[in-house]
């Protein structure tokens, strides 16, 4: 899994079916300092994050289970919202 | 999923019978500043995405949901076409 | 999925019982304007692509789909020789 | 599979219901001269590891199994502490 | 698939029980060239690699299959050595 910012969303009328009704965010991977790292991706969330919050994502075929439906076209999804990060420890 | 541009399509004549039929394009990944990142790749297209245009799409297992079959050997497929990015709200 | 050219192929003598028969192939990832990029990979052909041809391979999970059978131990199939490729249209 | 050190560990109380109880910890990828390579990931952890051990660890869809459920969105899992690595032998 | 140069072992006591009694080995991932590519990985041997054979391994959800189990936390493993490579043939 991976450590990410909330930085935007993005809408698409026109897409498949399985996505109607679902949330895309776009997410800036972070270092564990808070440093963006990398390019941005776009995660489907189920858990309410907003802008500007810190969230864990899984990518790969387990992101389509926070969904809670059988099978979707999905390969990132919103698993956390972060509340503390120890390191060191 | 990944935000793209359409820059083109792939012909074969000779392949895979699960491929028969589908539309092959080309799609260069961008940042949602727009501008090129990384190589482009090769998705199945069942939305009707058209060079161009700006879209979503998803790669790994899901690539393959979109297509109603039970299987199929695709690793990448559009899943949306984008009408708006919100950066920072 | 993505675009390379055949350059050459591999034998294994003593391999996982499944691969028994299959022909595996050396692929060079190719740019759309056809320069090498990245490094070659190791891909199953069950199409009959020879070395100089153009081709699409898949990868992941689905790259076990071309060889009709329930499970192999396959990361990487050639799925397609290109006939054509259209930029910009 | 891959080598890591753990170095921290992360705290989600707003998460998907699969992750419930789960420990999240904060991995850093290794060479196998102990050397930091690449970005730290996310990882469940089923089997105790600790901060500052050197751990193997999963990715992909089998990072689920550890879990002992039937599915979990999780794409990276610790499966073993190091006891010792032997090069050129 | 990928080539890979055989350059060690590693052992670990405490690990998921689905790991138990296999071999764990590391692998240099090389060029076709026999030149090093890239940082090593660990994988599960199934059919006996020794310390430097040139190996093909496999990654992602299939590199449980050769283990002839339901399912492992494996994400990579050795599926045949090498007996030759012809380039550009």
């Amino acid at each position: 899994m991976f450590y990410a910012r909330v930085i935007g969303s993005l809408w698409a009328t026109r897409k498949d079916d399985h996505l109607t009704g679902k949330k895309l965010l776009i997410l800036q991977p972070l270092t564990f300092g808070g440093k963006p790292s990398g390019q941005p991706i776009i995660a489907v969330d189920t858990i309410g994050a907003g802008v500007g919050e810190q969230v864990v994502y899984v990518t790969s075929s387990e992101a389509v289970i926070p969904m809670n439906v059988p099978m979707a076209p999905v390969d990132a999804s919103v698993v956390g919202i972060t509340d503390r990060i120890d390191l060191g420890r």
